[in-house]
């Protein structure tokens, strides 16, 4: 096997978004270079979920009894906790002042998504898309139709992990790329089975692109070149295929 | 900002490793082009382990009585549980076929990191190195005296996770790199202070290289350009820091 390189790149410049705005044309404008079918666009949440209107402002929200309960013990502000209890199934986790929230998406993450980092106005905070494999599918359309080209489409959040410190972006929405490498049953170059290997290729490509961007830059695109393996005409099952099934999870106990 | 490339390339040819080779002798053989000092060189940890012995032969192994009774009702090989409780600090999981582990490193993973596939004999199991941000440190060593030029060194295995499918690589030591990166207080570009934001640098590094090899490709080595922001002089504190603190840890009962 020959040497074989992949790049990520952050497109500039950054843009903040408002409900309605499409997200697909701004990423068609920033390419410097013409987008290729076999590349990948990696999207920041937070950008998406502002181009869709998931945002809420803590002034229209009335905290309820749990909300101020938690809120009460955790030290934060009632609204904040209301608003993440409205997206939330169920709390895994409510203590060390963190939430660890199942979404009614089924992403296990802290505060249900919820973030108030980084939006136009102090009141105002950001929620995860509705359903972010749609969003996906539509932000394909859309570089699709603004510049002929479907190249495939992974939008990211950061999530905390257990038992291990500090963030990397996972995949919450993807249209147009295979989430999940099956190597299972196959056999490595010695003739040997492999062990049960799945890799979560989706979730990679968004750890990797987080790296191309600088947390404060604003850049919500990374253009990611070289993983055409992975690219499909179809836009797929989406990065639910990602979440482990509650019946299958050791650890929501 | 403008436009800024991070790229990674597996390295080429593979080559299997015996107790005693120099790894980093290795990686400057199979460098096309001159490593660079703000380069990252990922090492997949098998061949880490081959070179420092850290294997053992199902043959010599006597299962105990705890091998035995996990053996039979997972329908494993005794042996084989008995090497991995013998890399096993706690058990946190034993169920659903799978063996949940706190190695005594402190990593959380399946079967505390042993494993059977890609190994030269069939009765060979590879573990995890001892110490692996020691074995970082002598590779990046081996480096460079090798070449002269010392770029930083994380070595990797693939981790399930808690809640999602499939693996990711992980960084299980490293020398020379920033493992995290802390925004934790600082500012986004509008002025308003960030949301606990702490990025799992060394993880995305890991991750990502993985996605430039083939699991099938043998290829052990990947090396990384574009992060030289992340690359330190001195050694620093290693993968260790990556790992969440017992008391710290929501998940670990």
């Amino acid at each position: 096997m020959s040497e074989q390189t992949i790049s990520f790149t952050a497109l500039d410049p950054s843009q903040e978004f408002q409900s309605g705005d499409s997200i697909g044309a701004a990423v068609v404008a920033a390419a410097h270079e013409p987008l290729l079918p076999d590349e990948i666009l990696v999207i920041s949440h937070k950008s998406v979920s502002k181009a869709e209107g998931r945002t809420r402002l803590l002034g229209d929200v009335v905290p309820g009894e749990e909300a101020m309960r938690i809120a009460a013990a955790q030290d934060r502000d009632p609204r904040h906790v209301q608003v993440i209890l409205d997206e939330t199934e169920q709390i895994l986790r409510d203590e060390h002042g963190v939430l660890i929230c199942v979404t009614k998406h089924g992403f296990v993450c802290a505060n249900a998504g919820v973030d108030a980092s980084n939006t136009a106005g102090s009141d105002e905070v950001v929620l995860l898309p509705l359903d972010p494999d749609a969003s996906a599918v539509r932000i394909r359309n859309e570089i699709r139709d603004a510049s002929g080209t479907a190249p495939a489409v992974v939008i990211t959040d950061s999530f905390g992990r257990a038992w291990r410190v500090a963030q990397v972006d996972v995949a919450i929405g993807c249209a147009g790329i295979s989430p999940i490498e099956d190597w299972r049953g196959k056999l490595d170059r010695a003739g040997r089975e492999l062990a049960a290997t799945e890799i979560a290729i989706a979730d990679a490509v968004a750890a990797a692109a987080d790296l191309a961007r600088s947390k404060d830059s604003g850049q919500p695109f990374v253009r990611v070149s070289g993983l055409g393996r992975y690219v499909t005409k179809a836009d797929g099952p989406g990065a639910q295929v990602l979440l482990r099934q509650a019946h299958q999870d050791l650890f929501r106990r």
